[in-house]
């Protein structure tokens, strides 16, 4: 089993961008607790930030018949790519959105989510267990389907 | 370690109706499931379910210094009360929400949530799932605070 | 065959509140008037007043298997219950929503109904007839279905 | 007595109109059911159908001191039509909205009906039924008052 | 000079419709006024009512060439015809559109106008008056330039 | 009988802005052309203009029981002054609203008039002649009513 | 003279939630502070808090005849329930709005209130001061009308 | 094979109308253009035009079983009619919604058409050249279905 | 200690205005009440009237350092004045809104308070008694701080 | 001649997404039927699809001086793009807007275009068949021009 | 060359209102920065504050040929004032919209301007600083044109 | 000191795009203008421009710790970029979003700034002045704080 990671623009700041703020755990740190909790489960991992939306498309186009799961932190352009959504909708893969803050509790814009509509579930506001529980939830609906 | 589970109106149906698209799990059958997980987790497990709208806010208000979280499912009050957000606010505990199903792709009432501006996070949309990533995050948010 | 009515909040209150506006039948006047209908129809009818949503979400709920159908003056919880339309859609029994008064000639508040886009029917603005329509209506939807 | 039924563009091709979905009543059998209704009531019955929104403004204009009661299922001039609500304004008789289909459970725009503040009140989501009721109503009405 | 006075859906009810509200003057007591007045300003007059919107469009386009200018009380079609808008805009003459009551305080659904933006002005709340000012200014309109 | 006559901001500008637009008639033309026309009414005149807010509140409370009626070109308070609004219920007086531009054809944020659900009576879009109007509008509906 | 003060949810955590910021007078200080001045105006008062929406309309309805006025702080409920303020027009009682906070200074769906549309007045801000102001405010309205 | 062409109000007046702007092609000259080509394709053409919203109602439910697709210019009957909508749902046949200017890069009530959503496709902008496209894509419907 | 009362346009009006509808309690008599409690209170009186908002602005500004509360009833410029939202902030002093109708239950843009964001509390609905409730809010609000 | 196709992102999914549904065409296959018409109409033809929204921009600019139209399948950037729409302006050609299937008659945000109010016209709807649409209306659009 | 510098509501009050906040520049300094830049660049400086909306509308009335440009910080009147906009608009010269906080990072209802739709362009957010921009801005403005 | 001034999507174009109304100034031209000031000013000047939504965010990130402020124009992705506002965020620089032509005088769309919000300020409408003008504010922020 193989799940796809991807993250969208300005996660690659993590841990360095107002860390008084945000932490000190940078986007590294939260893909080595993914690689370190897949072992346990025997998924492998393929872990990518972009700050490109049309890279993005390509990643999700590209992951078709190679993995079994994506876990999306699309970042800003969850509130603004309808071409991410119809990106998730061709490849017809169960696709989980994250966020490491709750979105439901910030700017109104970020209420607003274009992808949330095409995908299978939602985690959003625990931080780096975001991504932990979203490696979980990815192996849980392939794996009972 | 003490983790309260608040299930809000209809829930108590779930098996029975429409078992051809909400599946055959009963709230029991998630209710053991959890307990199940907990076990594992040492946490103990309080596992309600009331259509009230008064008696769930009640029962927020009581949590406050006997349990560690909250993993809350309030159904259809996510959407009409403001009560209940006051009594989140209250009770300064960690509280989860989660939902079944992906209410961001349902009707568009149900894509405004009253209460995810005052909990720590949200989970919607993996079935039965959402309780045990729930429950994690709950361990989680307790332990690492 | 058996109908279910359900009323709920300040129903109580019809005949004694405001008689100068509101006339002077009261709801009992009204059941009476429903079951001696029935009589004439061969229908069995439980009538119920309530001004507590929960305990609406509860009757709707006990009504599977009991009952043929349900008529609903769910009269301020139209406007505002998410609740009982989840109810509605969950006891897969007909149901038919009716109101004293034309609800789409008084306040803007009063023209959205929650409720309405998972009942079969509506009726509205007839007065006590309402109810009396809404039995044959229930009547007529049990019996030809 | 006498009750004028209107009935608004397209109700012509009930019946042969994608019967799979709508059933094979035609508009002549429901004025059947009407009349036949009619004659145990002892209400005489005028039954008129247009595709014409200034016919339908006439009929209602000439209604006036000819008939007790209008039953009118305006069809799609129910959402866009000013004139014929100025027509029932004016015409100072009981009117009584019907429709074949629940109109609050169908697209946003069937919502809003620009007649209903001037109708005595709507009966809308029961079929062929929903002309029955409107017959009830109005003879009820008109005896009442 | 050769002015076209039109009159919109329900204006033939005019003083029959609750005259204690409306008054008695009916709209043919309006077109002996405004004939009266012409004779003074040796203006020509063609005074017509209907309830079609067709009708009204057809009329519009028949008057170019053949009068000076246009004062229309569209009626109930001031909020709903797009088709009056673009005959008005066709007919390329000055066209004074008038209204009986003030409609900007009347219900908000009268308070937008579709055919406002290609008339030259509006004459609104002075009643019979409306008619005779929208008279003056047509002629002043005319002569002006 | 007399007449108040008030402009609002920017309304001295006339004639002198823009003359290749709005023309080169001043306020001070048309305060002479209302008066030539009032003298054959035998109407007295009061005509003034200001840019202040307050002031016009002034002058429309201080009018009561020394004219018959207002007209009132209120200009860009029009669209702003609830103030205004307020001192037209309160001084008890018949209130013509009147504009040089047909406001319902510009920016839309001019369509919104605060003053109008007050005043009798609305002319717009006639240049001048909107004030000669204006008077013969005061003008008969004082001396008919 | 009688008078009833109703607490809606969550008033009962007064005090004990998040002293630092409110302040540490619970929901039974500010009921002896009413007590004793209601002792010095010789009025009755009956003081009671629910979290429950139909409790609150059954005790609204059960005022009548009972009581002078009522002193309503609804909380939540004020911006959520129709069916508070349907029962508030049932019971033909002066009903005067209170709230410790001044919602207006509060998120956006706290300054609507679906109740003061019904009630006599409203006071917002002042604290426990507010409670003592709506003592004030009732009984000055019980002996004046 | 035959194909229906429908026009809306006011296309009649094409290129007497403000010939300077949108030329001196007349209703005739597009007729005349589509039945040459129509030749070419072996098609047989009804071509019509009408003002009024109910004859094209009629035209469009009498078009069932006589032709093979309908090319329809419904002009402004395209922003205001749900009868048209009705009419077109109902015949069961394609209907392609044609406009000679680009209705996207008009005035806002434009850019809403009721319509297309049940249309199979729309040809917009290209003056005359609409009516040619709207007849290849009439004729690649029917033939490729 | 000093309290300055501040009244907006049009309430120099009270008591002649429409007497039959708002009593005929002055202006002059509400500041006698005013002046008559406060002696009891031992509270220095400064009481105002404008019609201008400029001037209610300048009002505001010099009562920084003389007066220790201001009781503002703003009137009309409640809903439209920014101006002075932005002078209640920059006085630093307790500023308690006050209305003599309750503002929510009349015209929605009435429903809009601009200034209520900045003001202590609001005080609504109590006609002239408003005032004296103010005037102990002011008090309160000064002695406890 | 030369006509430039740009594709959007996802379009080169098509044929393998969801065959069912969309089909087995591919973006290669609708490409050789445009170069194939091309043939017969003598046009040159460059085809390229993205999935960056940058470089369509690129690409519209490049085309400057090079190709005589443009037909534009912005997929999803159509709903989104402001950058798009600067574009088509900035390069002063005809640029065609196609989709391939009803935009509106799907989801409510794509009903909205951005860059409709640039294109010379707008062709959705039909399938591959758009695209010779759409040729033939650029090569229309340059020979007649 | 001579530049008009106007101020509006309580920027009489900078640098004494809440200086831990907006620091201690007031007014004054800011007006001798800018005289004192205005030597440099040999412009006369006229410098004025008011708190009223009609004394600013005269002031941009009188400022026509006078002055060579205007910097206008309106302050509230900004977002309030359509008489502005249209003094703007008469007075023919160019207009410089300035700020000192950056208004569109602040309260929703500062993000309109009624008057930036009329002035040559906008600077926002530097404090003091926006003076002098201001000052190079017009001067460019002026030498250039 | 060092400034980086970033250009968005299609201002490549200027000066060769419609240059009968955007004038001959190339963005080389402005940027010659900028360095020739920046060296009066001692300051270094890093310029770059692409059409590229991801690319602007990298240049943004890669900004820190290198450049002392960022003078942003990001055209077209001003209205519709989430990423850039929170690229903005992230990097803690003083960034100043600048425009040539007044935004706020144009389409709507353009109205709203989705990064002013997180820009210091903006400086709009001045054409090639407004890069010289955000140099300076550039300048004076660094240096001031």
């Amino acid at each position: 089993m193989k799940v796809l990671f991807l993250n969208g623009p300005n996660l690659n700041l993590l841990g360095t961008r107002q860390p008084e703020i945000y932490g000190k755990t940078t986007l590294l740190d939260i893909e080595r607790m993914v690689r370190q909790r897949a072992v346990d489960l025997k998924v492998e991992i393929d872990f990518r930030q972009t700050n490109d939306e049309g890279e993005l498309v390509d990643w999700i186009q590209g992951s078709k018949g190679t993995v079994n799961a994506i876990v999306l932190n699309a970042a800003a352009y969850t509130h603004t790519s309808v071409a991410l959504r119809d990106a998730i909708t061709a490849v017809e893969l169960p696709v989980i959105e994250i966020h490491l803050s709750n979105i439901h509790a910030r700017e109104p814009f970020r209420h607003r989510s274009l992808i949330s509509g095409v995908c299978r579930g939602q985690i959003a506001g625990f931080g780096a267990q975001s991504y932990l529980l979203g490696l979980l939830a990815a192996v849980n609906l392939t794996t009972s389907s």
